[in-house]
């Protein structure tokens, strides 16, 4: 079928963090995904989807089924490690949606046992995560997604492979993505272990504001009914942003922190009483991807408060009968008046 | 079997805003269904197959098993797509059913995987969503659906496309319909991911007059009795509603709104704390359609009262141990009261 | 095996209001069925059972396994119409039993797919509802079968067609049929849904006169000691019903109600807080046919009566902390006082 | 394997009311059987098991799997029916035992599909109920029955006929059995309909009195030490049981009763307010079953005390809040007074 | 894989109820096993293990599957039945274990159908109750049994005899042995079927004297690091007590006891409300099977409070608020002052 | 794949008690494994995946797929024990990963029937038991574990070997493993039986410290940026540990303890109520392996308590409304006042 034409990213109103956090994902996919949570008809799904305009390239290895990097065989396929020379194409990245409904072997592929018994030649097809390799996997309504299926989504996550084995048969190859989830709060909660996984957890909701609400559904409206002459019109903001992700990416591994900026994570970390040192370590590569985007060479302190709203909320330890909601004017408090930053 | 003759939808004693419900969408196809949802013994149903005599005829590709668009290739199938000519022929649309007891199988088609693998060559056995396509698909008692099968007509109703994939070989085929469901509110809920994806909300009661009341029972013996003699009767009023409905079909490009009238919908939205921008959108949609079944050019305030009616009661959000019933004299009054339209 | 004799219909002492109503079904195949409620040892499958001895004859196409009627093309199965001269016998209707332990195959029939596959051929193996065309179902202990039959069933009977699909392959035929069902109130409801679809619904119970109680068990004792003289000495009383049922089959075309009885129908069942408009149309339909097995030609008071109590209690709408019970001497003013009757 | 020797049924120490029950569905097979409840440990399958050797002889067709009577082909299978000539056998009837955990193709025995389609020739697997036709079908801790297979074992017992049903094929045969239960009432109730199937029903409790006990045991140890000399020591009392029984099914049909009987069963029913007419039933034919084994010919005040206590403590309708225990004192009573008997 | 070496019966410290628990068992296979209950690392399992060294010898027939005893054939298999001339071999009798997690077919053994079909000879593929003939059936955490597999050796167990049945081919073997059980009452109780077919049952508990708890350490570290110096240490010991089991078997059958005995056993049970007869005939059959290994041809006092011990606490039926431990000074008292024993 | 290299055991910061756990086990895999638990984010699986680089070297027989040992043939494999002649290589201890999706068929291997039957031969595809014989086996949320899995791992961990039979053929290997698992409270308890398989057990939780803490992150963030740098700079570390870890190993069959030591656990377990006596042997067994780590050949005090402390918690029987923390002081005073050591 034809190719689709997505409702500009540019051209979405409001919703600034949720914008802010996929992009960073963009800029640095070892920031560990985005979950946006919102209720229904809060443009989620088509912030997600709007991505696939203003993903930046970058070059694979011709007909890899699993997108491998031609320039680091530390985590290509086995495939293209064993061959001598590699063809290179550059292309972009891609959004692979894995619906709900996705079976376990439509997620991890499927081995032919009977192939590799006869032929002693393993025969793999691949299946959704072979395709989300170095791209970025988008799972809606993530909260409903089959227990199975989130396991050997984490096992690939935490490992960033995904094996498959079937009757003493295995096949490896790697499973490197960014993972995006949406999903509607009033539909059940994420299980813990999957909320953990994400990087950054962004709230949003609909547009209180009259003007911006009628501008959404006055942008709506015009790209429905003429969608190419809107996209047309956005274009010139489009390639804006793919430029200045294009930029980031390139600055991203000269910015600096320093040990202060260290020891204030871990301050705010303990202060908010979150166990583990996952947070801490978010928080200061979130900071560095943002200093990027901005087009800076060291973490600022506005960098560390955007990274603490990204970071800290869904980290927090839940206690019963305790209401606890992250003071974020404390934790703003702290940064400001760290000193040596 | 022979084919049936239904009762003459415009025989159907009162239930205006259900029948009015019903011709927007055949008029305007996006409007995106219909939900009836009423007492046992309220016509629901004998409603829903009655439009089978007023629908509007389109072109459709000859032998197409989708009924494609031989004149709007961005959403062909695959085959139509790669044909260098089409042969069109004239039809209407069609009722579809969708039964509660059909399997996920019988839905979304099947894919005859060894043929595929021995020959090379996708073999796909059509199902429902493949009837569906620019028709209507009805689903009677829809709350009771299996949620397997409500996930994949979702995924299609949100895509327009429904795919199959089995053992990593796909097939995709356009799968844009009117989904008009109706539901008996005593045998349970719907789920409210399925409810949001309905346009418009209609609830039937039994008729309440005595003389109405009276009509009904009439009408119905009068009809069981002497079928053909009935239907010969009502034909002329038959008649005059399709025509009525085809040039709202011509019409409807044409109508046109003002700023005031998307800041309007705005403002009722956000009074009512409807959250997300469907609400919106849908309202200024069914608006418009209403107009052009009034044979009129502009949204006037009498379309936006019947949207607003059709359109937000089940878009409200609900809080526990609140008794929020949408107060439409309210709406009505603001709609009244706005200038400019 | 040899043919079964059963306890004669006109043998049963007392229940006449459950006798009255299957009778009427006889007379009047579309006055929906029966549903009889009532505790263990009441006569209830007795009394089904029982119908076959007095069941009447009509014409059928020989060899036909749906039993198509052979003057009427309108719901005949696709061979009898394909036919271009069809040969007719005489038959009785029969009792088709639906144990509450088949499966939805036994029930809708079997298509051999491989058969349809390789030879072209749609082979079809009969199922109950095709032995159930013409006939009655009856369903003993119908609270207790099985969700995923009950739906099948009710499809049937919405449709009036059985349609059995496989892999893309589908075959209808006719299916209409009377619905008997009886059941033990002790051993849970009946789904809602069910219980509609019953035109009539009875409550038995145990025989309380000591005289009637004392001649139950007599007749039941000299039934079993020595059936065949049993049933010889209640032949003249059998012969006397059938031919009262045949006189009352030809009178039912004729018999004429007037719009004052419409007009109380509707009276009756608002006042009641009856939704929905079944109950009017089924009060009609049944004082005609009452009136018919009376030997009358119009439609009088007491066919009315008998009318109301046989088809409005299941159709009360039940609401929570409420005592509903009909109060069936206010009915019986209504009906008395109502004028031009 | 070696035939088994059971425990005499004549040793059995007291537990005279679940003795004479189960002799008495010797005799008069049309009883309804017994159901034996009590603790562990109280010699209820004991007694069962040693009916086998007081069992009453009659003629079978010799070779036929249904163990058919040569005598009244109304209830023989279909090739029985179809022989011009039968040969008789004589042979005892058996116990037959139900495993609960028998799988429902094991009771209702399998039909050969393939070779029912391939030869045109039904090819029919017996299962427990073929071979329980005519004889006991005894189910130990029955409360423990899968519900499934307790549904196939009510319908044959209902109709006396098993029919077994696969893919369009049936085959059906005579299954007319004395149902004997026993159970536990600790392990849990029995379905109430189950329950009702079963017209005897006794308690048993383990021996109370320390004279008697002490004979329980001794006896046990006496014949697990030498089983054949204990079997033979109570040859003589087993052979009178035989004639006795014997004597009483000769005697059964002459056994007549009054109306006043008749009436006196009605009265005792309505008073206890039990429901349906099966007490009434039973009660008749449990006294003059008694009379019989008793040598009368005429039923008795006493036949009619003991027929009470057998037939009516489990057919008592059970109200909530409501300690209900049969009064057997006034049932007495009611029959001592009680006049014409 | 080797031979495994077990830790020596008789060096397990203290625990003396349990092992002569499990001793008379071995005497006197009738006494139809035991049931140890205690919590995690008590040597239980340990203990059972450990009887393989001790286990007395007997003549099986050479070769069969079900190690049949050449001298009685009452109980033989059907092939063993069948031959001449039997080749008798002499053999421990041994542990065989049954896994929790053991499925029923490897536990009953398969019937392989297709070859009885095809070839009308039933091959059976023995499963463990086959190999648990005359031998003891060891399951450890015994209340985690799945419920299907507690029925299938429930039915074995009291009827001596395996019956496979598929497809209505069966097989049946003799199955008698004694079954020992072992279960932590922390996690879940055991079904009060399973718990009443243990002859006798144990509680053990963790040794409380701290020298002998230090013995207990000491001695598994010597075993642990010098395995087979150990077993040579305790081998008089193992010799010693195998010969006093082989005199007890001798003696067992020349045993004799008083009809006082079988009094006092009904006086007991009687005054501890025990239902059933089963503990009464235990308490007798363990108490000479201690004579038997005292050396001793009549019952003691001692026998009888040794058995009333073993026999009685797991019968007493249990009340719902009542604490009714078994007053075992009570039953000594009656013991010791009963006359004539 | 590439080789996978892991952050360096010797730069985890802090968790001083969880490292050494996993190192006495090192050391001596007897001691039953280690069970670490604690919140999300505390470096559980990467110290166990961090293990990897220091584990010991052994000898095994070359190609077999159970690492049989080559100079202990009492638990070599068939296969190997068949052989004549081994050919030893020498290779490190692995860490075999055990994914909580595992299936039973993957966990224990399969057996191919067919074969076994066709060809007589069995041909047996290892699983992860195989594959863990003599290496460490780690389960990551080891609480998360199908129960039937844990069955499984418990029966080959109680016996040291692995079972599979399936339709009457079995196969067995030596399946020896160290267990290590990881999990976070918050997500379920372990099962008891499981958790009383782990011999020792340790809390860990995240680093309070802000100095600390800030070194934790740091060292985290150097080793992603730059991963074999950070490895280089830790190698002498590395190498150190190795170094002590096989020291330990040659001097643990040397160390000594008194009879003091064995009294001394037995009266911890006592006054602790510990029941059972594994407790008293794994504190004796996990001093003696501390000792020999620390390079002395006798068990000195100080061993004591870190044993007393990795042994007892998860020992202790849980008591309901009960508070009952182990109150380590007081076992160390016992320790400490304990004589003769």
């Amino acid at each position: 079928m034809s190719k689709k034409a997505y409702f500009p990213f540019t051209a979405i109103v409001g919703q600034e963090k949720m914008k802010r956090a996929l992009i960073l994902n963009l800029i640095n996919p070892a920031l560990g995904g985005v979950l946006i949570k919102g209720e229904k008809g809060t443009a989620k799904s088509t912030a997600v989807r709007a991505l696939t305009e203003v993903l930046p390239e970058r070059r694979e290895v011709q007909g890899c089924p699993f997108s491998c990097d031609p320039d680091d065989n530390s985590c290509q396929c086995d495939s293209c490690r064993s061959k001598a020379e590699l063809t290179a194409v550059t292309s972009r990245m891609r959004v692979v949606d894995l619906p709900v409904s996705a079976t376990e072997d439509r997620v991890v592929g499927t081995l032919d046992i009977e192939k590799a018994l006869t032929t002693g030649e393993k025969h793999f097809e691949p299946g959704i995560l072979a395709d989300a390799n170095r791209n970025i996997l988008y799972i809606d309504e993530i909260n409903l997604l089959d227990d199975h299926v989130v396991d050997v989504i984490l096992d690939s996550a935490a490992m960033g492979v995904n094996t498959v084995e079937r009757e003493g048969v295995s096949f490896s190859h790697p499973a490197k993505f960014v993972l995006v989830g949406t999903m509607n709060p009033e539909e059940g909660d994420l299980r813990p272990q999957l909320l953990d996984r994400f990087g950054l957890v962004v709230d949003v909701c609909g547009e209180k504001d009259i003007q911006m609400r009628t501008e959404v559904v006055k942008r709506y409206l015009e790209y429905e009914q003429a969608p190419e002459a809107f996209l047309e019109k956005w274009r010139p903001e489009q390639e804006k942003l793919c430029l200045k992700i294009n930029e980031a990416r390139k600055l991203l591994n000269r910015v600096s922190y320093s040990d202060d900026i260290l020891r204030l994570a871990a301050e705010i970390s303990i202060s908010l009483g979150v166990d583990g040192h996952r947070a801490d370590i978010s928080m200061i590569k979130t900071a560095c991807t943002n200093a990027a985007y901005e087009g800076r060479n060291a973490v600022s302190k506005e960098d560390m408060k955007l990274a603490a709203e990204l970071v800290l909320p869904h980290r927090m330890r839940r206690k019963p009968f305790e209401e606890q909601r992250m003071d974020i004017d404390s934790v703003y408090e702290m940064i400001e008046s760290s000193e040596g930053i």
